[in-house]
Order: C-alpha cells, then sequence, then structure tokens
C-alpha cells in the first residue's frame, strides 16, 4: 500500500485514524493551518475546498534530496479533482478557471518564515477567461501579475525590487500614487513587464502549464523549511528542525470582487482588555494582505454589522462556534466573495497580560475550560504587568531610545537625573523631585539613595550586581549595564554618542526593555486589586501544594508581601539594616577597633535598631513565621574599598607636596593618617576569594558577640511584639554552615542567648533553629547537619556559584555571556535553577536531612524562588516553601499552582 | 559478687578471662603498664611482686565524685598480703618492713603526665629499722626523703620549690655540690625540714601509717588522670578521655644498695641506627631516676659485661626473649639489688625513622614478623627523613632557635640571606654561594629565585601559599609565616626582636621543624639508596593496589619522580613554564595586547618553549603516562599586581608634581602612561573571586587558540620523542570543567588539532583526553562527563575549596586556624581529605562515571595525593592511583601498601 500524502479537507477522520486520533499528532501530521482548516471544515465553518499535503510528505522530499515522494503527485492530482468537482471550475480552463493558493504550515506557527504563492492557475489564456467571467479586467490582471510576483520571487528565487520598480514606474507614468488608482491596462502591461523579469532573472519563461505552476510552488514551500530564515526561526524558538512543513492548496476565494466582497482579520475576545466582544478590522473590495499592509485605512469589524448584516451575523456566530470548539480566544482571517463568507484561518490568539487574564478568568465562568486550565493558562511573567508602572506605547513612541541596558527589574520610571545617592535622597525628600540615581554601578553605601529614587541606571554591572538586587529586591525600575552612556560623576554630565545630559535633566527608563529614553514619559499604573486576577489567584492557592514566603528586609517590604499572599518571611538580611546611613558608623567601629570594650559598645549600640526592625517585621507578620538570617557579608563590603582608599591616600599625598602652610600641611597630615589606618584595616580584611571567605557563621564563631546581639534584639522584639497581643514566630536561620560543628557551636551559643532573653522577659516565644544550606558540603552531609537544624533553607544562588565553581559577579559580566551564546550551557543557572547539578544535590540533602528529621522544613530563598521553571523544580523536590522578592509573590504562586497542576497528568 | 577491682600480677589468666582474652582489652583494664608487668611475670621474667588496680576502678571513683568504689580497699589489702607472703616482709613493719612504689599506667603511655610516688611505707621508725637491716642511713633517710617529698608534691599539691630549697641550702652549707655526696646525718636534717614543709603548706602532718599513704597515693594516681596536663595531653594525642588509668603497686627493689647494686634503661636493638644489638645506660649504686636524671655520668651497657657478667648475660636473655614475645624492639628498665635483676618495666621502644626501617626489614628477615606486618610498622613520614638533608642534633645544640614558623617543606637548608630573588639567583650562579631567599611572601615571579636558593624562609603566609606549594613541589626546605621576623626590603636588613640580620649574612631553617637559627649550621644527607629502606618498599608494592605518580612540571622533576618509583606524571601544570623569566614578557604581551594578529605571534612564539618542556618530560617518563593539564589559572597571575601598580602610579603622580625639568617631565609622563595602560588592563581582568572565574577550561573556550597551541606543542613533542625511538603516551587534562557542554567543546576543537599534528609528522601517538574533577557540579555530572572523558584526575585542592566554599588562602591564615584550635574541624582539609563530604562527592563521581565507561581511569592530583590518611581514602575509593610531588612519592608507595594491607582485615 503506498503512503497517503494527501489528505483532502473532508478527511480529517482518516488523517485522525492515520495517527491515532491524537489531536497533537493529526496537527504534527497536517501542520497547524491544515489541521485547523479541515477541523472547520468537519464544524460545518464554510472554508473554501483543498486539500494538505503532510510534513511526513516534506521530510521524504528532503530526504530524497528534493525528489517528490512517489505517489504524492497522483494523490495531489485526484483531490485537485475533487475541488473541480465540488466548484465545478477545473483547473487550468479558461471557460471555467479554478485558481488555488499554496501555503505552508507546520505543527507550530513561525508566522512570515515560510512562503505562500496566490493565485495558481493562472495564465494569459485563463486571465482573458476570468475577464469574462467577472467583467472585471482589473481584478484579472492584477491577480495575474501578483502570481507572477509572488511565483517568481517565492518559486524562482528572482529579487522583490525589479517588480516593485516596473510597479514604480507604472504608478509614475500614470501620476498616481497607489496601486489601487491603477487600471486594468496598466496591469496588463505590468504583467508583460513582469513576465520579462522572469525570463531576465530566472532565465526560463514563467510557466503558463497550471499543474506545473502548482507541483513547482509545492516543491518551493518544501525546500522553504531549510531556509536560512526558517532554521534561525526555529533555533530561536527551540522548535525541533525535523517536523517538517505541511503544504495547504485551497480554493482562492476574492474580497476584492466589488464592493459585495471584503476581508478582514478579527479576534473572538478583545485582545487588550479581554473583555468578551468580537474585534478586528476589514476592508471592502480587498485581498487579505492589504489589511495587513496597512496601506488603506481599515474599518473596524463593528461596521460591518451595518454593511453586511447577514454576513456579521454568521461570522459571529462561527467566532461563537470556534471559541467554544478550541475553549480559547481565536484569531481568525476571513474573505467575503460577493456576499458569501469564507473562513480561511483560525488560530488561538496573542493578547495582553491583562487580557489573558480575563479570558481565562472568564472562560472558566462560562464552563469552557476548568479552572484548573484558567490557571494554567496564564504565563506567570504576565503577572509582573500588573505589579509595574508602564510607559504608554504612545509616550515611547513619542521619545527616543538613547541606550538600551539589561532590563533587571521591571517596570518604568521616570525622573531627573542624579549622580550621587545623598543628592538623590536630597532632591526626593526635601525637594520632592521624582529622580533617578545613575551611577557608574552601585554599592552598599548607596542604598539611601536607591531608595529615595524612583528608578535606577546604571552604566556596568549585570543582571545579578549589586544595583540589580537591590532594585527588584525594592521593586525599583533598573536598567543596568547600558555600557552605551559614558558617566563623567566629576564633571556631573553624562554622555551617549554626541547627547549630554547633565545632573537634573529629565531621563526615562524602562525596567521591562531595558530602554533608556531622554524627557519625560508618561508612565500608567495597571491594578493589582484587577477584579479577574484577583480571582484567578484564589483558584491558584487552591491548586499549590508549595508554599510561598517572601525576602523582605523591612517592615515595608513585608507588609507588601503580606498584601501580595506571602505565607511568610522566607529570608530577612540582617545585614542589609546596618547599611543604613545612621548606622553605618557604629557598624564601621565595631569592625576596625582593636578595643574589645570598644566593639562591645559598639554592639550594644546597634541592639535598639536591629530589635525596632526586627519588631516591625513580627507586627507586619503576625502570626506568620519570619526567617531571620544573622550577618552574613564578609566584614570590608561594610567599609570604603581598598580602591577609592588608595587613590584618597595618593591625592592627600599630592596635595602635602603640594601645600603652603603648615596649617595646611597639618590639616592634610591628620586625613592621611585616619585615611592610613582605615587602609591598613581595609587591607587585613582584605580577601582573595571573599565569596569563600570570612562571612557567614563564621562570623558568628570568630565573633560570637555580634550574632549574640542579633539574636537577643530578636527575641526581645518577639516578647515585646507578644506583649502587644500579636503572634511572633522567628525562625533562627545560620548561614554558610559547612559543617554540622559550625551550626553545633554556634546554635548553642545562640539558643542559650534566647533563653537568657524569654528567661529576663518572662515571655515564652515558639521559635526554631535552622540553616541556610549554601555550600555543597552542607547538602552532602544534610544528615548531619539535620541533628542540629530544624529547617533548612536552599541559598540557591550561592549554591549555584559554590556547585559551578563560578563566581557570578565575574560570570554574568563575562564568559557566562558567551556560554549562553553558544549554547554551551541551556540556561543562565542564576536565573534558572540548573537541575542536572544543583537540582541534584538539593535533591540528595532533602532525602539526606529526612532521613535524621523527617519534619525538617525546607526552602529556598534564593533568586530562584520567583523563577517559574525554578518553581516547579523546587516543587517537585518536595520542597515545603519557595521565598522570593515581594514583586515576585504573587509570580511564583501561580507558578506554583500550575507546578502542581502539571504534576497531576 | 562484688567487681573485682585488684588483679596481682600473678592473676593475668583471671584478667584475660574478664575481658574474654583480646589483649587490646587487657591492656585497657589494666593499664599498659600493669598489663606487661603480668605478662612478663608469667614469661617467668623475674619481676618484683605486685598488683594493679583496673582502670574501671579509676573510672569508677572518678564517677563516685573521689570516693573509692566499694570494695576496691579491701581487694588491695589482701593482694598486699600475697606480697608480703611472698617476700617475707611486713608492710609497715619497722624490723622487716617492705616497701612499695605506686604507680599511674594508662591503656596509652602518656609518659611524665601522671603521677608516680616511690618508697611507700616508711616513717620515722621503719626508717629506723630499715638502717638496722641495711646498715645504710644515708640510703635509708635519703629514701624517705624522697617518700616526703613525692608524696608532699603528688599527693598533698605541695609546690617542689621549697623542697629543693632545702636540699640548695644543705648542700652550700657542706659546700658540696652534689646531693650524692650529702651523708646520712645531712639526709636526717633534710627529712625534718621537710616534715615542717609538708606541715605548713599542706596544713597536716606527713602520714605515718604506712595504709594512709599507699590509699592516699592510689586516690591522688586516679585524680590525675583529670588534672589539666594529663587532658591537655589526650587531647593533643588523640587519646579518649574515658579510659581510665590503672594503678600499679609493686615492691620496692633497690639499685642504690652499694657496689653490688646497679639500674639502667636499655633498648634490645640501637635506636638511632636500628643494629640489631643491646644498647643502653646504667649506673652502679643508684635509683632509677638518676640515671635520667643525668646528675651523674652513666655507662654505657657494654661496660656491664665486665662488671656483673652472669647478671648482664642474663639480661641479654631476657631481652631476646621479650623482644620474641612482643615481637618488636623493647625499651625496658632494670634494676640489680645486691646481685640479683629485676625488670621494672618492658615497653616497645621509640626509634628514629632508619631504625624504623631496618628493625622492621630485619624482624621480618628473622620471621619474627611477616613482611605484612614489616610494612606496616613503618609510618610513612618516617619515609621523609631518607629525602631530605637534616642538621646534626650537635649542630642545632650549638645554635640558637631565632623563631619558628611553618614547617611546610621538610628538610634542611643553610645559606646568605637574599631579600630579591634576583639577587638570590646571581649569587647562587655567579657566586656560586649557598642562598636562602627571605621574602615577606613570595609570587610567581620569584619562582627562579627560589629555584636558586637552598631554602626559603617567609614572614607570611599559611601551609598552601605560594611559596609552600612551590617549595615543596621543588623539594626546598621551606619555612612560612615566621611571624616574628620582621622583614624591611628597603633597608635590605630583617629583624627578630633586637636581633638584626642583614642580606649576606648566614641563616638556617629547619623545614621539618619550622625551626630558623641564626649562622651556619652542618647538614647531612641520609641516604634513600637505604638497603633496607629500598627491600621494604619491593614489599609495599607487591602488596599495594593503588598506583602511584608524580606531579612534575619540569623533566628534571620527572627523571626525581622516576627514581623515587612514580608510575607516570599524574599532573603537569603547563602554566608554571609560563613564568620562566624569558617567557613571561611573551605570555604578559599575549594577555594584553588587543590586537588579534599580535596574539596569534605570541602564542605561536610560545610554541617551541612548550614543545621543549613536554619533549623532554616524555623522554624521562619513556613508556610512562604523562598527564597534561592545560592552563588553568586566571591570566592576572601573570601580570604585575593590581596593588603594585596602583602604589606605582601614586608615586610617579607625586614624582611628576615634584619635577624641576621638562626632560623629567617628559620622562615621567612616558612611564606613567605606561604604568597606566598596564593597570586598566590589570583592571579589566580583576575579578571578585578569581579562583571561581574565568579561569581552566572557561580559558580554552574563550581563547582557543592558547589550548590548541598547547596541544600541537604536545603532540610535536611526543612524534619527535616516537622518532627517537622512546614511547610517549600523552594524556591530556581539561580543568575546571563544571558541565559536560564545556568538555565536549574543547575536545572537539583540541583533538581536532592533535590529529592535524599527527598527520602532519605521519607519526601515531596512543593518547587519551580526559578532565579534573575539581567542581561539585562535575562530580556530581560525573555520569555525562564521563561521555566526553576517557579519565577523570580529582583535584582535591580546588575540591576542598569549592565543596567547602572555604578559600585557601584567605583560610588558612584566618578563620581555619581557630577553626582547628577550637575542634571545630577535625583535621585541616587541605592536608587530609574530608571524607565525609568531599570523599562523599567523588564516591558519587566514581560511580556515576562508571555507569557510563566502565572503565575510567580515576586518580587524585591534589596535595591529599601525598597525604598518608588520605591515601588511604582514595584506596577505599577505588581509584587508580594517586598523584604527588615526586619528593613524596615514596611516601605513598609506603601508604598505598598499608592502606591494602590494612583492608585486608
Amino acid at each position: 500500500m503506498t503512503t497517503k500524502w494527501v489528505y483532502t479537507l473532508d478527511e480529517l477522520d482518516q488523517a485522525e485514524a492515520a495517527v491515532g486520533g491524537d489531536w497533537d499528532r493529526v496537527r504534527g501530521l497536517l501542520g497547524g493551518k491544515g489541521a485547523n482548516l479541515a477541523e472547520m471544515n468537519r464544524l460545518g465553518v464554510p472554508v473554501p475546498a483543498g486539500f494538505t499535503i503532510t510534513t511526513e510528505a516534506c521530510n521524504t522530499y528532503l530526504a530524497r534530496g528534493g525528489e517528490l515522494p512517489p505517489g504524492l503527485w497522483e494523490q495531489a492530482l485526484a483531490a485537485l479533482r475533487t475541488m473541480e468537482a465540488k466548484s465545478g471550475k477545473r483547473f487550468g480552463d479558461p471557460s471555467n478557471p479554478l485558481l488555488v493558493s499554496c501555503r505552508s504550515g507546520a505543527k507550530f506557527s513561525m508566522p512570515g518564515m515560510m512562503d505562500t504563492v496566490l493565485d495558481i492557475g493562472l495564465n494569459d489564456e485563463v486571465t482573458e477567461g476570468m475577464i469574462k467571467l467577472t467583467g472585471n479586467e482589473r481584478f484579472a490582471f492584477d491577480s495575474y501579475r501578483r502570481l507572477i510576483q509572488m511565483f517568481g520571487t517565492v518559486v524562482l528565487g528572482v529579487r522583490d525590487e525589479p517588480f516593485e520598480d516596473v510597479l514604480a514606474n507604472q504608478r509614475e507614468r500614470r501620476a498616481v500614487s497607489s496601486d489601487a488608482d491603477l487600471t486594468g491596462d496598466d496591469f496588463r502591461s505590468v504583467v508583460g513587464d513582469f513576465k520579462d523579469i522572469v525570463r531576465r532573472h530566472a532565465r526560463m519563461d514563467f510557466p503558463s502549464g497550471a499543474e506545473d505552476q502548482l507541483r513547482m510552488a509545492i516543491e518551493a514551500v518544501f525546500d522553504s523549511w531549510n531556509g536560512k530564515r526558517a532554521r534561525d526561526y526555529r533555533q530561536a524558538a527551540n522548535i525541533p528542525h525535523d517536523l517538517g512543513t505541511g503544504v495547504n492548496v485551497v480554493t482562492m476565494v476574492y474580497g476584492n470582487l466589488g464592493a459585495g466582497s471584503a476581508t478582514g482579520v478579527a479576534m473572538s475576545r478583545n485582545a487588550t482588555t479581554g473583555e468578551n466582544a468580537l474585534e478586528g478590522d476589514y476592508l471592502t473590495n480587498a485581498q487579505g494582505e492589504d489589511v495587513v499592509a496597512g496601506t488603506r485605512p481599515t474599518k473596524p469589524l463593528e461596521q460591518l454589522k451595518g454593511e453586511m448584516p447577514k454576513v456579521y451575523t454568521q461570522f459571529e456566530g462561527i467566532a461563537r462556534r470556534l471559541e467554544r470548539h478550541y475553549r480559547d480566544m481565536q484569531d481568525m482571517e476571513f474573505t467575503v466573495e460577493r456576499g458569501e463568507l469564507w473562513i480561511l484561518q483560525t488560530r488561538t490568539g496573542k493578547r495582553t497580560a491583562q487580557a489573558a487574564v480575563r479570558i481565562a478568568v472568564e472562560l472558566a465562568d462560562e464552563d469552557l475550560i476548568s479552572r484548573e486550565e484558567a490557571v494554567l493558562r496564564v504565563a506567570p511573567e504576565q503577572i509582573e504587568f500588573f505589579l509595574h508602572p508602564q510607559f504608554s506605547a504612545a509616550a515611547k513612541a513619542g521619545h527616543k531610545v538613547i541606550a538600551v541596558g539589561l532590563n533587571v527589574s521591571p517596570g518604568a520610571a521616570t525622573g531627573v537625573v542624579a549622580f550621587n545617592p545623598d543628592l538623590a535622597e536630597r532632591w526626593a525628600k526635601e525637594g520632592n523631585r521624582d529622580v533617578l540615581l545613575v551611577r557608574p554601578e552601585t554599592k552598599p553605601d548607596d542604598v539611601h539613595g536607591m531608595l529615595a529614587a524612583k528608578g535606577i541606571l546604571t552604566s556596568s554591572g549585570g543582571r545579578t550586581s549589586h544595583a540589580a538586587l537591590v532594585a527588584r529586591q525594592f521593586g525599583k525600575p533598573a536598567v543596568v549595564g547600558a555600557s552605551e552612556l559614558s558617566i563623567d560623576l566629576g564633571a556631573r554630565v553624562m554622555t551617549v554618542g554626541s547627547l549630554e545630559i547633565s545632573e537634573g535633566e529629565w531621563i526615562s527608563v524602562d525596567g521591562t526593555t531595558g530602554e533608556v529614553f531622554s524627557g519625560q514619559l508618561e508612565t500608567v499604573v495597571p491594578d493589582m486589586e484587577d477584579e479577574w486576577l484577583s480571582r484567578l489567584m484564589v483558584w491558584a492557592d487552591e491548586f499549590r501544594r508549595l508554599g510561598v514566603r517572601a525576602n523582605a528586609d523591612y517592615p515595608e517590604d513585608a507588609e507588601r508581601a503580606r498584601k501580595y499572599g506571602a505565607q511568610g518571611i522566607g529570608l530577612c538580611r540582617t545585614e542589609h539594616m546596618f547599611f543604613q546611613a545612621e548606622r553605618l558608623p557604629t557598624v564601621q567601629r565595631m569592625i576596625t577597633t582593636r578595643s574589645p570594650a570598644e566593639r562591645r559598645e559598639a554592639v550594644d549600640a546597634l541592639l535598639p535598631f536591629q530589635r525596632a526592625d526586627f519588631a516591625g517585621l513580627f507586627r507586619a507578620m503576625d502570626g506568620l513565621p519570619v526567617i531571620i538570617r544573622l550577618i552574613d557579608p564578609p566584614l570590608h563590603e561594610f567599609l570604603p574599598s581598598f580602591e577609592d582608599l588608595t587613590r584618597q591616600l595618593a591625592d592627600l599625598q599630592i596635595r602635602i607636596t603640594n601645600a603652603r602652610t603648615l596649617e595646611e600641611v597639618e590639616g592634610i597630615t591628620v586625613k592621611l593618617l585616619e585615611t592610613q589606618a582605615m587602609l591598613d584595616r581595609v587591607a587585613s580584611l582584605r580577601e582573595a576569594n571573599p565569596m569563600l571567605g570570612l562571612r557567614g557563621v563564621r562570623l558568628g564563631i570568630l565573633i560570637p558577640e555580634l550574632t549574640r546581639m542579633q539574636v537577643r534584639a530578636v527575641f526581645e522584639a518577639a516578647c515585646e511584639v507578644t506583649r502587644e497581643g500579636r503572634k511572633a514566630i522567628p525562625e533562627i536561620m545560620i548561614p554558610l554552615t559547612s559543617h554540622v560543628n559550625e551550626l553545633r557551636r554556634q546554635r548553642a551559643v545562640l539558643e542559650a542567648e534566647a533563653q537568657e532573653v524569654m528567661e529576663e522577659q518572662g515571655v515564652e516565644i515558639g521559635y526554631q533553629f535552622g540553616t541556610m544550606i549554601e555550600v555543597p558540603r552542607a547538602a552532602l552531609t544534610a544528615d548531619q547537619i539535620a541533628e542540629y537544624a530544624e529547617f533548612l533553607s536552599f541559598g540557591t544562588n550561592d549554591l549555584t556559584q559554590t556547585t559551578f565553581a563560578m563566581s557570578r559577579d565575574d560570570a554574568e559580566s563575562g564568559f557566562l555571556v558567551r556560554y549562553l551564546g553558544d549554547g554551551i550551557l541551556p540556561a543562565n543557572p542564576f536565573a534558572t535553577l540548573d537541575e542536572d547539578g544543583v537540582g541534584k544535590i538539593m535533591r540528595m540533602a532533602v532525602t539526606e536531612a529526612r532521613k535524621t528529621r523527617a519534619d525538617i522544613e525546607t526552602g529556598v530563598c534564593g533568586e530562584h524562588g520567583g523563577d517559574p521553571a525554578s518553581i516547579a523544580i523546587c516543587d517537585r523536590l518536595g520542597l515545603d516553601y519557595v521565598s522570593c522578592s515581594p514583586y515576585r509573590v504573587p509570580i511564583a504562586r501561580l507558578s506554583a499552582a500550575q507546578s502542581a497542576l502539571r504534576a497531576r497528568v
């Protein structure tokens, strides 16, 4: 039995039978367009007669080096005979010609990537026949010249320019500006010129035989599957190269046969708002491509109701039926030929985030889909739209993009440029101005300025630079690493090419896209309180197993996190509190002093600050757990940088040689000695690899008074809040454990302090001690660790760094870019958890830990906690929760629900 | 039934029965000394009658808060009655007194840590009785004053000084210099004074009742188990605290009863050379402690043959018998009382490395032990003795230790101080002088000076500092981190306290002990060709499963490694070759240029150097595999440091402001621009965590021309050596793989280059490609890695750093010291493999890799490859080989054999 390569649109049942009835495999066999055409045909939707050549035929053709598989052509001709029988027309017959289109159609839509030839079947004689039949010379010759042009470019590989030149000449000759104003005679002459072009450029005559045209067009569509454009697109879109394309040969219908004809595109619901109302554009007396091309102003679909009421009603019904059938909003192409409606294509419609949510919820309300499906229909990233201000499209169109950097923290911000964090704060607080902080890169000292600013822009740094992390943490729009910017902090000016922007001038940044604009752009704020979103999130919460907590260091963050649905704090980084301007000098004194008494004093001075911080957190999270991580970063992070101090010192040395008076010399000498002393201390704290140095629990072991103070602050705050009638649930997290003894030792010291506070205060607090798992050795020995840890929290940022031996700071601005570009790594492991490596060691840790402590609480507090793909991995690992920045909490809730739903299958 | 707390020396059978006959448990019950006394008694060796109180009694006493367990005292008195019956003397009876000693004796020897009381049973009356019996007043009162002094200090806690003061006064009064010259009358008076001291300091009379004395002495010995000294010793020696001590109560015998009496110590073989001949010292008419105290010149044991021929012959026989019984060289104490020989103690004798080897081999030759046991008898560290020059004991005694640092590379070296590597090289090569290179710390630029020097001394840096690593690599004695030294490179002088040593003066360093001496000490070179060592190593090689290779970068190293028994090169670090003075400028040009052509040119210029390096290695290792690791370190390691350049720049800026002439300004400006350009390049290569940055295979992927050149050099060299009739077996090792794709990509590029070279040259080489496993992710995904790796080599230095998230450089000079001191880590994981963590991930890697490639070659090339404990772990992991510095190859061979033998049990 020969293979069946060709299915008419009536033969969907046979196609289904061939692949076992599975719709996905039918789409695979016929391509998406072909399968949908056949499906519509079966539904009784008016579709022009036609047939589909399978993707298998394409693959076989390509495998045979460009030879049609045996039997294909015969099957195609037989299908053509059926089309002739249905229409009563004959392919290539001038007296009653059948014309067809020939279009590609792969399993996954690759818009514009592959080829189409319309009006196949025309030649000199048939064109004359068409004129006789339609009485419309212009239509006939316009169609003919379109065939020659498309065939020439698509099938014969002639460039498009010579064709367009002929049209341009003709318009000039007639002194008209549009092809629509050319006459039948004009097109007759154009056809002659077009044939000459084919002869000259393709070294052959335009084939006049209808079957020759069709056969060549089919082969051209097959060949286009391996064209460079298509290959590149598949590469980028992650579509396998071995799927092949189907070819759809369909009877031509015409929207350009006068006033009773029309063509248009429509969505079954509003793609911007999601509202349940037909929406579209059309043109009377036009071909489909004219609507898309935008050469003539289109009319809103509404108007069709008046112009062709019967057609409109019919279309409305079809749209409704297709939506019900496909259970999603549809994007349709239609043509009206002399009052008769034809649907040429239907597919799932693209939509905005807002529309996606509303449509999903309303489809569920209409019982078209289940609530589970509704939750799966919205991409988690789309939720971001509801959380951040946006520039309106109009605003963007009116302003110039001056640079593009990394889109590290979404949202739009506009403000006046401040190059200095103090100035940014002053302008924002005292001047009540919108400020954008612009720096080459940011440091912990800059945080007050970052907080005061509406958004952040840096000229260097990567996705996990300080600026990016802090910006995401606080939901500040940020663009970093905009390397085209040259920032002169001294002159207080930045330049991009020839453009100079001084401090105080307006700029705008779009953290969602990475764009930087000059001037002040209007922003619009979408609504997280959106009624449909709220309902969708309620459903999501019902479906998910994984808890969602937030990483929050301040009460404001905690409040926001709770509003967004966080079920606790998964990570409070206590050291961020140390960076605040009024505390930093005390912190620096604590670090630099060599006197134990002075250190003790500095530590004591920090206690009330920390207590107040924690009390605020506990109040905000009343009744929910709060994980507080003890001090983690290397101490030198709290001091000025070695480089800055070295430069200052050199400066002072130059100044002293130039000093003229004794007073001057004395003044500089004092500064010089101070600077030298600070430099000495900074030098003594320098490390070759600070990431792997004295930090985390190592600090707690070397300076126990510091972590004891933190624990005291936590428990004093918890007691205070308890007395207010609220419930504080502290979980003390010890960072960077690599050996169980570190944890054992540190926990003993800290738990004693906790007990002491509770006794002093006469209050009992429910609490836990646990550790971060961010070092491979901790994961490997989690069975031992679990003896002393009541909870484990995977610090996947650092765990990724140590498991890969890859410093994030160095890699993301360096070789990692190359690795991702070259496909050496499938994804940035700092954005999406590396399941094979990091995921494997996490699984091991969970398994080992549960051997010791079956009910141990496990979670993730790295940035991966807000990444949908990573959340799915955490769900599969059976963790109890993920924790992410407050702004990603809704995204995490949805992702967790989707992961749970996908696991049900 | 009451517990049996007391065993007489005749009751060894009962003790054995009580613990099931196991000798180790008998030692546990009775302590080593008690068990050996009973054992000698059973063998018929003349041992004074006595009994042992068990360690269980000690533990029970301590657990009861210092109360003797019920029944103990009664059992002790009963045993005392037996002693009385045997000797015919009675405890506390002036007419015929029995005197006893009371000594501690734990399972493991803790020399000098615990307490002894002699002559128990003396009081005023008994002393008078002794005088009547012996006619020797001096002996009796000397014994009495010894009892009071020992009892006072040990039991009653009086300080020793007042007693010694009395003796000193008495000597002064008599105008004699030694106690030996004091008379009976003198001692009678001393006894009176001693009793006063006890009364005054202990607020009690010296107890005159013999049984009171004994009971109190027993309790004091028990108490001494928990003394601070003993606890500290156990901590350091890793002896459990819950073993308890036994107490041995034994009849006193006297070597000081005239010319027919003597006392001495002896070894059954020569403890220095191992020669099979009795060796010892004795004194006639003396007590045991006099021999040890060195107050009188002792006589060599030989002489006893003449003085007491019968006793000598008897002792010789006993020594032989004990050696045969214990199957090892014995260290014995003996006393001759009026012609009668008593053995007071026997134990396994301490010996030098040389003696240990010879004794083990000869005991096997004598069939006293098996060859397996002989191999197990020599500690691997003892082999080091044969490999490095040593200072003679006499030389050490004659010179002052001026500082002590870390003993990072063993051996003794003496030379004149050079503070500068160029000077060191010049003095060594041109001046033909012995030089010690002394620096605050060393850098790669200093290597030529280190190679030229006899030894290295630094004032900072840890066990794995650059100086330590390079020194070990080249077998140069080195002491690092001698922080008492203050080195002024400008003034070319170093100071220690008040001592100043200028460049050119002699000093000596002992890398085995960490000592630094002023002046020139004589060195002696032991012989690796030692006949007994050679035989032992042959046996070791027969027993071991694990292969041993060497880490060697130069042909000289490779030759030495081969001579020491290496079975191949496990690691050749190609970048060390780049640091050589004549190549470094080319390497720097390669790194700093921005022109691809110039880079290509620099890479090409390096090719002949590398080819010659590799050819030398292949010649030396003819027929053995050579693993060549492609370039690994971050590029900035080849450039001047950022700090140096910053300082130079600041200097130049100061100089330019002070410049007086235009020429001066111009000259400085040129330098300033050059320095700034280099600084810019260095700055652009700076990384936050270079250990986790752009290095290893990441370099190979970004600069493939560099690794391609290295592979070309390897294969051109292999072809050249093959044409000479030798066999080259290159194994190309790609470092720092974390993802299989890195390896796949890089191997494809390099293997193509290898094939090209072999085709050009018309020579076929057998080769392998593999990778280092030094990143946790590589270990976790070893199944994937093994698809593209024919061998795996664990880089355990880096794997330890990444698994612990602990930077070696930062940790070893910082918190790791505290961790080891506090017992948070049981051992330095950079010295001994961390079996729980790093070992676990290695086991996983081996298991996973073998799933993909069952015969994959696995080894270790980190420093752990030369550490006995780590080698045993590698053996248990089933690795194919360990690789270590050439100087540790014999140690590794022995360790591997011991591991295999221990596994047999």
